[in-house]
């Protein structure tokens, strides 16, 4: 039985002004129930030391786990370690290796270090440093060990705190505070199925499984099902999960499963079936401007598959660079399953590349009309053997008609490399 | 002087397990902003009477206005009602309006009511009740004169609760809780500064101008100075903003400013200068991969200054392409001063646009080596007169580099424009 109550607490006038969704916080709690840390509060404050301060003695006084983010900067508003050093009754001192940390980062930079950067090397008396590899600031845990309590306090930006956290934190936590209970969680993406469709063909599935839990969360033309099991051996917990999979893979179309991974994208699946299979992709873009090409160039180590691009935004780059004939530019309209495919073979030619997939679309808001709507967009693809074409319809605005579009072109490439 | 204090709570076990963020207290701190009334505090608790209870009782505490979310369902774990009941000591009763539109609601939609449905029709004793137009459960008001307090308890869905909060909520909040004081926010956006350079410069100037309040928010690269003032007249404040504009301005580079708008972009700012002047642009992208053309086209109207790019991402490209000379990347590699000022001449020649960009760099992970480390980046611009490049070395991973790059590649382009 778990006892171990836990709590996030965020810092940042940003978050209570509304400028921002605390994303800070559900990530912290998806990555504490994956250790069998239930959270059972969230709170953000502002950039104030009263507010703060009673914020962080409920917190302290409730929980075993407080876990904060933000508010190390260098600047007068960064109150985190005062108000900690406050509440928790301990001195601040200076961090040597966090000076050390803090002066190199600025001379790998060629930058003079502001004097006022050194205060983020001041930590609490007696705690556990948590040393930055991607900013300035480092974060701290101070262990109550005679309480049972702990405060883990790490910097805002995310590409610091999570290295932090699934680092030495995660290694912390489960030695002072094992739960003994699983949790684990397998993520089905799909792409280009509607919710209702997954939802009516797992339907049965719902609460049948015991020790698992499914759930659906759906994003514009993609839908993740969520398998959540607990046990008390990871052994079980894996047990229960690939059975829940194989269950609800013989329900829907396996086919429009892209990753198998929380946070997995179409490009990651995308590269690694190009560099298994040695193959190269080449793009030419108009409406999606360079999404594509920026999205396959996401990923590290692409150079083995990605060469080059055209962003042929205008009817004159479309002829001048890929060799689209302007006969079909006049006949057709740019925006047609016909220039795609020329666009298409005009990229596969001058690159050489085993694929080339090219796009036309209308983002909108404005260029549509009645028989070329916004978010009408045409793919093609060309390989060794054919140039194929597709039509599709989007909604929404001009950037998520761009992002769907830049996902339906990944999508051919995958389902291209699937046959 | 405004001493109302508001915080915010939300219920629903899908925020503290970190399924999504809280965006309704996002949406609703803003709301609350506008009519003068700012929040001090956030707080989520998940589907559990006791942590509801306890997260309620300090809210009604120390606030006057409390604003809950959600838990106000047909089903189990929806406890908004009862745990309300409880801290507010008031009993509850059965609305016979809620009741008539619950039972319309399904009349409206030829299905059949579940008798359990009826539970959402119990509202606190004594209360103001918010219909509901868009579902089933109505919200409510409880307003304590005597204390100066109140809850107001709305329902999670974002399409039922804005509707209440626009209407009767703002209504009952401008009657009791007049501020009389409006509060504006002026953001200047600086990029390319370190914000513990523009902390020192505007150091002086914290809590130093009455009725101004000036925070910093740092991003990679880029630093908002968020300037918020509060006065009881719209002329008061916007002069005030006005003023304390002006004395940041005279502290910093002004020149950095690339933006005076809340979430505006430095591809906003590009876009218009570029359409005021008809000028032209095209890009030539090595480690960017297509995100620089991605950037410029999405802005809507981008095909007035934006016709085309090279996504030139291997060595054969950029000399097929663009006609870097094969001595010159030997002779420098192709992450170079030179290679760079070559892609940005070439790609002016190809679409004799008034200015091309280039950028060619290393975004790691791997790649580096000890002379051009991974972060080293080379841009190009040539324009009708010069053609000049910049080096830069930025930390991070793959994704912020590449980011950081094509912020200054557009913000090369935004002080071009502003020669």
């Amino acid at each position: 039985m778990n006892t171990i109550t836990c709590e996030i607490l965020s810092t940042g006038t940003e978050i209570v002004q509304g400028l921002y969704p605390d994303t800070n916080a559900q990530m912290l709690s998806r990555r504490l129930k994956d250790l069998g840390i239930p959270v059972q509060y969230h709170t953000a404050v502002g950039d104030n030391k009263d507010t703060l301060a009673v914020a962080l003695k409920i917190a302290h006084n409730r929980s075993n786990v407080v876990v904060m983010t933000g508010g190390l900067g260098p600047t007068e508003d960064d109150l985190t370690r005062e108000v900690v050093s406050r509440v928790y009754n301990c001195g601040l001192k200076k961090d040597a290796q966090a000076v050390k940390m803090i002066c190199e980062h600025f001379t790998r930079r060629r930058i003079p270090m502001p004097e006022s950067n050194l205060i983020q090397a001041m930590v609490p008396e007696g705690c556990i440093p948590l040393y930055n590899f991607m900013g300035t600031a480092p974060g701290f845990i101070i262990h109550e060990k005679e309480k049972n309590k702990t405060i883990i306090t790490l910097p805002g930006p995310q590409r610091e705190w999570i290295p932090m956290f699934d680092g030495p934190v995660t290694e912390f936590l489960m030695a002072w505070f094992p739960t003994g209970i699983l949790f684990e969680t397998l993520v089905l993406r799909t792409i280009n199925v509607p919710e209702s469709k997954i939802n009516d063909q797992i339907s049965t599935l719902f609460g049948a499984i015991p020790g698992v839990t499914l759930g659906l969360l759906a994003k514009p033309g993609k839908v993740d099902i969520r398998i959540t099991a607990n046990a008390s051996t990871r052994e079980e917990t894996v047990d229960l999960l690939q059975s829940a999979r194989k269950k609800i893979l013989a329900c829907i179309d396996s086919k429009s499963v892209y990753a198998e991974k929380e946070d997995a994208t179409i490009e990651e699946t995308v590269a690694r079936l190009l560099v298994n299979q040695r193959l190269t992709v080449s793009v030419a873009e108009s409406c999606t401007g360079g999404l594509v090409g920026k999205r396959l160039t996401d990923i590290p180590g692409s150079s083995a598959y990605f060469k080059e691009g055209i962003i042929a935004y205008s009817n004159e780059a479309k002829i001048k660079y890929l060799g689209v004939r302007e006969q079909i530019l006049n006949q057709y309209g740019a925006v047609s399953g016909e220039v795609a495919s020329e666009m298409a073979s005009g990229m596969k030619r001058l690159s050489g590349a085993d694929y080339a997939v090219s796009i036309t679309g209308i983002a909108g808001p404005s260029g549509g009309t009645p028989a070329k709507p916004v978010g009408l967009v045409y793919f093609g693809l060309a390989t060794k053997d054919y140039v194929s074409t597709r039509e599709r319809r989007f909604t929404g605005d001009r950037e998520m008609i761009r992002e769907r579009a830049a996902d339906f072109a990944l999508d051919i490439l995958r389902r291209a490399c699937m046959n």
